[in-house]
């Protein structure tokens, strides 16, 4: 693995008032990173962002690999900004505060999920749905994207980051940080729609794929008191996924699965960004049903109306989930003792990791240890 | 207009002891009817069915034409049961009672809509929500279906009706009987979604295309409080969408609409059964907001799955209403004194009224004065 040093296109923000960061600290971040895409990624640096009054630093101690790492390194979802550090799912310790910090001593231990940032002043925003963001570009992601000052944002694959303290979440005590990482965006991905289309008891929840996402709701919409069912290509998981708490586990390849579920459901969350037949998705949902996406299908997706118009049901979407619910999901999980299944890895297996994610052989999450940057 | 008698290929029911039948009265129903599919309608009769102890025979005075009349005689939907006589939006007088019926009175006024019967048994009917009836096959629709006695439905392109006595609804006096007989389709497939999903001040609606069903829809939304829009392809018929009720009016062949309403409405109800931009309108609902669509295109529709998850939007679908809300419906219309825009016809226009629907010339429903049958 080469140390290269990875420039930035980005101009660095002057240094003003409210920039508190000890002058004989470094201004780079040791990071792993791709320099162009598709490129592998590799060990190198990039630009510190200076502490404002209102930032924290962060070591990060670990973060997990999602499949939308991949895509956005490979440009699947639009041009990229690089060299990319991807990464958001970060779970580490606060190791400096702004003057402006009330919220967050030394010491304590944070997450950072899919955005750092958000304009904080639309509806959404202030119904704490920043994920929802209306401004202009809507909220800031962690990475791969340019943050209100005008430089580029880095993510978690690095030692350490220094983001807004409002952005940062607790990581409860009783969640051990390496598990914690993934719930910041896999987590929050499936808490939310679980919790606002009201998975509980008396409620059928079906989890469509057992990945990174898929094994997290099953523990989720399980701990939540619904009746829980997973939906996989094959049974090649099963004994994982009762593991994980479902109730009943069925192949989609089957097509004994379509008759015998039908109408069963309250509730079906697609994990899986692959093209599914939705409307036979749809068919398993009872009156007023809904089939939540929480991915986007490179292609966009075709039902027959007819499915939608026999039993009320819908089709929705939901996107990770805001600083409020991230806080509560946290809590939940650490109440219940919920964490990702995880695959620790040292940086310089990421690469090998990414084509693993892409041959879906993985349980269930990938976990950079940043101490191996 | 020749006056054949048509031949069914029913087997007539065998009178039994619930028949109460005046035995004199003729054993036929004069109608209109499609004697094959995609053939014109034309005069003739079909076998009335014996009145049971808990039916009630209607002395039809109106019939609505829906454009789901021509998709049925054109078999777009599947194979039909001919002779066919369509219609399904049916207002009329009591005529005579089995012995066992306690709730109408000869000289009632009485609605029929899309449904005759159901099990009677399933959550859904349990419920009221007779039209999603779970039962194989669902609810027993008003024609081109077999009965549970196992012979075939006629629907209200007729002098008279049979039908269970549970499943008319009350047409209130101050609802003139022509104009009210398009409620019993369109005005409940509009009413159910705007209910369902909270159209009412405070709320944005915007209803797609005015024709039948959308100038019902407008004319509803706005009694129940909500912010009315039409969006319609052209502003050809803006005028009579501001005086029905909408308090804008938008054209969605000019891109700009979609960029002005961004993110507006909370609910938008797509009567268009043509193939739509769907993903297009989705962008232009706010966090939470439904695109309902009360119509099954024939083609299966297809959304970018990103428009769902930026906004938790839902792509919904929405089929007529339950006995009672229909009836909810019909007394909603009497106390905001809404009726349908109709254009009365004599029956032998049947066929020209056919053809001027398909062409979407019609302001906004034909209504078929059954006298002239």
């Amino acid at each position: 693995m080469t140390n290269t040093t990875l420039t930035t296109t980005a101009t660095r923000a002057a240094t003003d008032a409210t920039d508190i960061a000890d002058a004989a600290a470094p201004a780079t971040i040791a990071v792993y990173a791709a320099p162009a895409p598709k490129a592998p990624l590799e060990r190198g640096t990039v630009p510190r962002r200076p502490l404002g009054a209102n930032d924290i630093l962060i070591d990060i101690k670990f973060a997990g690999i999602c499949h939308s790492d991949i895509h956005q390194v490979g440009e699947d979802w639009g041009q990229g900004i690089f060299p990319m550090v991807p990464g958001h799912e970060i779970a580490g310790v606060v190791a400096e505060v702004g003057p402006g910090v009330t919220r967050w001593s030394v010491g304590d231990r944070v997450g950072v999920g899919c955005f750092v940032d958000s304009c904080r002043e639309c509806d959404n925003c202030r119904a704490g749905l920043q994920q929802y963001c209306t401004s202009e570009g809507g909220p800031v992601f962690t990475y791969n994207a340019v943050g209100r000052d005008g430089t580029p944002t880095y993510g978690g694959y690095a030692k350490q980051l220094v983001i807004d303290a409002d952005y940062a979440l607790r990581i409860p005590d009783a969640l051990p940080l390496d598990v914690a990482a993934p719930l910041l965006c896999a987590g929050i991905t499936l808490y939310s729609p679980l919790t606002h289309w009201g998975a509980g008891p008396g409620k059928r929840v079906a989890i469509v794929g057992l990945g990174g996402l898929g094994h997290l709701g099953v523990k989720i919409a399980r701990a939540k008191g619904a009746e829980v069912t997973v939906l996989s290509q094959s049974l090649r998981k099963r004994e994982d996924g009762l593991k994980l708490g479902a109730h009943d586990y069925r192949a989609t390849s089957d097509p004994a699965t379509f008759t015998e579920l039908a109408g069963r459901f309250d509730l079906i969350v697609n994990t899986v960004s692959a093209d599914l037949d939705l409307s036979g998705y749809l068919g398993l949902l009872r009156l007023d049903g809904t089939l939540v996406q929480v991915g986007a299908p490179e292609k966009p997706v075709t039902v027959n109306a007819h499915a939608l118009l026999t039993g009320r049901r819908s089709l929705s979407g939901s996107m990770i989930g805001g600083l409020p619910e991230t806080q509560e999901m946290l809590d939940f999980c650490a109440e219940h003792g919920i964490g990702a299944e995880i695959e620790l890895i040292p940086a310089d297996r990421i690469n090998e990791a990414y084509a693993r994610v892409l041959a879906s052989d993985v349980r269930y999450r990938f976990v950079i240890d940043t101490a191996t940057i």
